[in-house]
């Protein structure tokens, strides 16, 4: 590029804009539609039945132990598909630069999403760029949108949930939420933490396809499990029970937040699918979970019960019970 | 609302999260995927040759004579839709909203948003909402994405254009660059000028079901007319040549531009469709337009011919002809 920050006339509609959409996004998504440069992108689906999901992207820092906000613009778009049970079919990025931004920054957000969108198996078909000036945005904020086909047989979603269904989670939580918040706060971990982002349509896919009635999936992100877990209750009017001591953490994540005073349980995860499943079906989806190396550390947490509806119980290490709310002013933003 | 401006924590993902979502999202946006708090929406397609776009929206002011932020994010990706020859099937919102931002006047955009997209005859299916602290964004942002299904029989991109076309406009040029350049430098006009800013899906659809040879459909916003045109000269590789005295241009318009200093070929449009007809259909096309509330003053404005092709010539009202090039360096950023 001629210039090395983007301008505001990158937004403008002209020269520059056309500049900017062929020298970074053209050459680096690659993709008819894109090439085509007209107003919508056709894409095909398989069949009539159909998910979308939207999400946009703001975390601070940009670029943090494990990914970046490219990585992870596709990541939480392609979760949000196979929450819904859905293989992701196409993505669109929309992206809102601020006056000043790095192009090389911006080159190499490009380049993460593309590689990641490879990963996933799906293709960003359709793009959008604006600029602001400079004190009116932070760097960038990235849209992704997507859409999905619907391949499981039964419905999912919260609200299908059964009291008896057992609740999976694919692995540790915490990850992500630890690794912004020690970023942010150029925190010196002594094991320091990645984000666990990753798209996680291949494990959705494998467990959807082994015959399993599962009845809800989420990708527990913003508020952690304690959200999704809450939500899911909320939805479907059951009880919720969690054992603490089976929920998988890693010790430096542990050690984090005990040093920073914060819970596991409600911070971020951008690489973890929480399955609820029919209690029969149980074992063989954690087998199938296990197989998948995004599943490795995959354990049954707990089950949802006919008390107690519309909340989540913690079973302590101890023998207790807790409530396990949702959370509330925690004031973390831009975690994602 | 218990606080009257947008807190950090309302893009927490917890409590305060919910509250806004349900609070302000839900009880306006009436739509049983919204409802059901998935983190995807499922939607039905009539077929499998779809169509998607997305557009982020940073207009300042968020408020401006004939419209707001809400209802050109709806009208911005509806008209994309169309201008892909495709029916609008749904519609995803995601908002990005600085901390302070008053919630009174997020009531009033997303009202506007679901006003227009009844208009429309389209539904939002999906949403997302983040906040950024004070000073790091500007009031709100808004991407808008939608999936749309094709109904024109033959191809339509600008890559379809052929010598001979012809070129038609449904109405006036220049209304929305001037009505957000005057709200925003305050400029007191003689005759206010309001922005034009319109769902274009009914006359869109009536001048496809019309059986005309429709090549090239185009929404001239940032970069107006002439980006549009250069565009389709571009991808078709034909010339284009217009005749300025035909080019439709409200006297208010003229004056605000001639006070400003701008060329109404320029600015952008935001309730305008730039069609590209084959020769023979064009006066049957046009009748449809005219027909149409949106199109009743549409004009014939030129022709694709196979001389200088990449470049839009202008046919001066004296006589004498001009480049009309790709506009470079405005510098009119936000006008969507």
């Amino acid at each position: 590029m001629d210039n090395d920050v983007v301008l505001l006339d990158h937004g403008s509609g002209g020269k520059l804009s056309q500049d900017l959409v062929r020298k970074v996004f053209l050459r680096l998504l690659e993709g008819k539609s894109l090439r085509d440069l007209d107003d919508g992108a056709p894409f095909q689906a398989p069949g009539t039945n159909l998910v979308t999901t939207t999400d946009s992207f703001v975390v601070d820092p940009l670029f943090f132990p494990g990914g970046d906000i490219g990585h992870l613009a596709v990541c939480g778009t392609v979760n949000d598909l196979a929450a819904s049970g859905a293989e992701p079919l196409c993505l669109t990025a929309a992206f809102i630069l601020e006056e000043g931004f790095s192009l090389r920054d911006l080159e190499d957000i490009v380049s993460s999403m593309v590689e990641t969108a490879r990963e996933a198996g799906v293709r960003i078909v359709a793009g959008d760029t604006k600029v602001v000036p400079r004190g009116k945005a932070d760097g960038v904020f990235i849209n992704t949108t997507g859409v999905g086909a619907v391949i499981s047989r039964n419905p999912i979603g919260g609200r299908h949930v059964l009291p008896g269904d057992r609740v999976l989670i694919s692995g540790t939580v915490g990850d992500h939420g630890v690794a912004i918040l020690a970023a942010r706060a150029a925190l010196s971990l002594h094991t320091p933490v990645r984000s666990d982002a990753r798209p996680l349509w291949g494990l959705t896919k494998a467990m959807l396809q082994s015959g399993a009635e599962i009845h809800a999936l989420r990708d527990p992100t913003r508020g952690g499990l304690a959200a999704a877990l809450n939500e899911i209750a909320f939805q479907s009017e059951v009880g919720i029970e969690i054992d603490e001591s089976s929920v998988p953490c890693r010790t430096e994540v542990r050690t984090a937040c005990d040093l920073l005073g914060l819970d596991p349980l409600v911070l971020a995860n951008e690489g973890k699918m929480l399955v609820m499943v029919k209690r029969e079906d149980a074992d063989a989806v954690l087998e199938t979970m296990k197989r998948h190396p995004d599943g490795a550390e995959a354990r049954c947490i707990g089950r949802a019960v006919p008390s107690h509806s519309g909340r989540v119980v913690m079973r302590t290490a101890i023998g207790g019970t807790r409530l396990l709310d949702m959370p509330t002013g925690e004031a973390w933003p831009r975690i994602c």
